[in-house]
This record gives C-alpha cells, sequence and structure tokens, in this order.
C-alpha cells in the first residue's frame, strides 16, 4: 500500500522574499509545519485544531527539521508541496516535503516529529507515547 | 514629571528585508510589540515574562496597531527605537514608537493596549481592569 | 458601480500564533500585504508579478498601515478577507481589509499605498506619479 | 590554530513563539542567517552590508540548513547563540550554531553555504567561486 500523500499549491507573496527575491529560507519551514498539519488532516479526517482532542495527544512536536535549496522560489511562483511520512517508528515519525516549481524540484525538506503526550503526574512535562497501529495505518504503513 | 522612554537599537537583518531590499512592513510591529514589552520591564523594574504574575494581569492585549512610513530602512542599517507612553486611560492606554535612522524618523508607531485580567467566572474570558495609580506614576503620568 | 471587492479564505496557521494561542499582530499585516496584490491581480487581470512591468511602476510602496483588533483568531479558525480600495486620490488610495470570523468582523485593516515609479535622472531614487484613469475605473471608481 | 567563534545573547520575544509557549521552529532559522552574518562581520571587519563589494561576491546563497530541538526555548529565555565554521571547502563551507539555554544546549543548528559571485556573461545568474585562502585563514582554518 502507496504511502498516502498530500499536496498544496500557493504562491509565491512578496512578504515571503528576500532582498534577493528569493524566498527566505525561514518561510520554507513554516510552509513544512503547515503542510505536516494538513498532511494529518487529510490522512486522519480530522482538523489540526482536532487533533490533539481526538487522540490523546499535545501535537506533535519537532526534533529535527532539515531542508535541501536546489532551485530559488521567486515572488509569484506557483509552487507545489508534497508531503508524506516516509517512515514510522514506535513513537516518532519523518516526513518529508518535495517542492516543485513548474515540475522541478525546488526544495528537499524533512521533519521528525513526536507522538506526545501530557505526562499525568507532571502536566508541565509531555512525553512520547507509541503511535497507534490504525493510525499508522491510514497513512499507508504498517 | 516627564514621561518614561525607552530606547533599543537594532541592526536591520537580512530576513526582515523584502524584494525592494527594505525591511517588510509587518516586521515593524513585531519590532512596536518588543519594545512595549521593554518600556514595561524598564519602567516597573520586572521582566516580561513575569510581568503578568506581577501584577494579576493576562497580558496587554492590542487592540489598534498603526504606522507611518516616512523613510525606508535598508538591511545593515542601525535604527534607534524610542517608546513611550503618551496617555494612560482608565484600563487601556496608548504607546508610540519612533523609530530613528542616522537621527532622521524613519517610522511612526502607535499601539493601544488593554490592562487586562482573566475572568473569574469564565477563565476562557478576559476583561479590562483599572490600571493601578502606582503603575502609571512610574510611567511619570498621573 | 460598486467597488471592486476581492475576497479570500484562509485557515490560520500554528505558526502564526503566540503564546496565547491567537494570530499575532503582525501577520495580519500579512495578511494585508497579500489581500492588496491579489486585490490588484483580480481588479486589472495580471499577476502581482507582472504588475509593475505592465504598468510603468516599480510598485506600490506603503506609506501607512493600521488595525482594529476586535476579536482574536485562533488556530484552526477559517478567515474571510474582503479587500476594497476606499479612495483613490491623484497618486495615492486607502484600502480597505475586513476579516470576519463565521460572519463576525474580528479584525479591520487599512492601507495606504502610493503608485510610484523609479526617477528617470536617479534611478536609487521613487516618486509618485498620476494614477491613469482606467485603472481607476477597473476598481469601480472614478 | 582555533576556529573563530562569534557569540551572540538575545531574549526570546512573545511573536516568536506559538500556542504552546515556545519558539517557533523557523524563528531559529532566522537567528542562524543573523548569526552567519555577524560571524562574518566580526571575522572579516566588514559590515554584512558591505561583505558583497568588499570580496567580490554577491552573497552566501544557503544550499542546505538543519537543526535538532533538544530544549524548548520559551517567552523570556536568555539565549546564547555560539557559530562557527567547522569546515571550508573549495567554493562552499559549512557553519555550525549552538544554542544554549542557562548552559544546556537547546538547539543544534548547522547551514551550508556557498561563496558566490554574479556570472559575468549572464548577470541572472550566479556561480561558485574558490573562497580566498587569507578569507579562510581569518576563520582560523587553512
Amino acid at each position: 500500500m502507496a504511502s498516502f500523500i498530500s499536496h498544496r499549491q500557493l504562491t509565491v507573496e512578496w512578504g515571503q522574499c528576500d532582498p534577493s527575491g528569493i524566498v527566505f529560507n525561514s518561510r520554507f519551514f513554516e510552509m513544512f509545519d503547515l503542510s505536516t498539519w494538513m498532511l494529518f488532516e487529510q490522512a486522519l479526517g480530522v482538523t489540526a485544531h482536532e487533533l490533539g482532542a481526538a487522540f490523546g495527544i499535545i501535537g506533535l512536536p519537532l526534533v529535527d527539521a532539515r531542508a535541501n535549496f536546489l532551485k530559488p522560489a521567486k515572488f509569484g511562483d506557483v509552487i507545489d508541496i508534497a508531503s508524506h511520512i516516509v517512515e514510522f517508528r514506535r513513537s516518532s515519525f519523518d516526513v518529508e516535503h518535495k517542492i516543485t516549481i513548474g515540475g522541478e524540484l525546488a526544495v528537499e525538506g524533512g521533519e521528525t516529529r513526536v507522538w506526545a503526550a501530557r505526562t499525568k503526574d507532571d502536566p508541565d512535562k509531555i512525553h512520547a507515547v507509541a503511535i497507534p497501529p490504525d493510525i499508522v495505518a491510514r497513512f499507508g504503513h504498517g
């Protein structure tokens, strides 16, 4: 079974670009974050807003983020972001984001996130919990 | 007694500028927000982080923000932000921020904020409360 | 003839919200900027990217921005932004942005911008030029 | 000879934090970008603004960025960023950024950048050029 892929398109905004006229690097990490929320929304059928309550977690804390910049994205460019989960582990997973412009790969991004719940005895703390198999299955894994 | 003025300097960052090479407008509102926190820190002697607990408020919700852009600020420019409270009312106040570059006024900003506490009967709600006279006095007003 | 209104919808992103769980004020000014570009795109039929070349201008420099925050916008909220030009003057104009959430007005924003061209004798400078009547007409004014 | 290290301190801003009260990941990449500019400023004795003209380059395009998030940074936290170049290659180099809070490592960041000049025959293009040995030496390498 193929891994579930979420696509979205967006047009590069003026305010996302730097003086060299291309998207400033931090903006891609904003895009990746939203794309991960949308990937979960589409695969699980709950809004990002309801995700925590629906699955007993407090969120999907990011422990690692990375990006390769292959081609610049300019103001007005229409970009496509394709996101999918490349690997599920016991309580963490890796998301891959591929940004293409006119069919050409422009940015490759990656995130490692944790399936995390609030710790009962100390509500200020969070801890990783096992990802339920039916969640994994909904992404076409497991 | 003169109104207490807080000054800070910063150098314009590459990532704050847009393709025309000047600071993108939303970045000035980020600067104003921080300058207001620092104004309170300096006038009241508590960190922004402690402000809520020290005075029984949940924060200083912004109800109005505005800016006039007179001269552009470019990458590498050293800018000075001078902030003070121009008027205290019962439970709200107006902050003025003046950004100068090389002694010339570049941006004039303004914020209207509320002195707000959490509502006892409904902790999801907040309401405006009277600003204590000794707080007002510490800004050289009242 | 009614003023041309541009609408767009967006869902509030996690990264646009601050620790109180609501959209941080500077993010609304990012939204307003994009909405103005889209308003021009839709009214004039050229992309934001082509706007300068199509009309002999270098852009629409912002000289004044302002916002009233009436109701908070939270993570996951679907917001509608309606933008139109309220007044054209010789070489400047005022844009109004109304953000509604579930039909209720949440933020009122305003921008004053200039129709600007590069100065022939000094390409580092820009100056305001008269807005052509046919541009004004396409927004339902004049 | 030890690698030149640039340090800077900053206090986490309200507007840099997300609804979970911690710095949103994209903000660290903004910090890394500025820290790299400051590292070059301090090692080479020219401002970031003059860097291009002083060394015949158009900038230091980023080709790869990455970060590990070990401990959260909260509103009001005083963070220290220590940046140095871990390796110089012919025309590219790797920067490492270590963010510590109260002496504890919170975020490890890395960037790969290129020493790039405008292409003579096609000023819209840029290409990697060899990094001069005296530049490398000023960072304590080579």
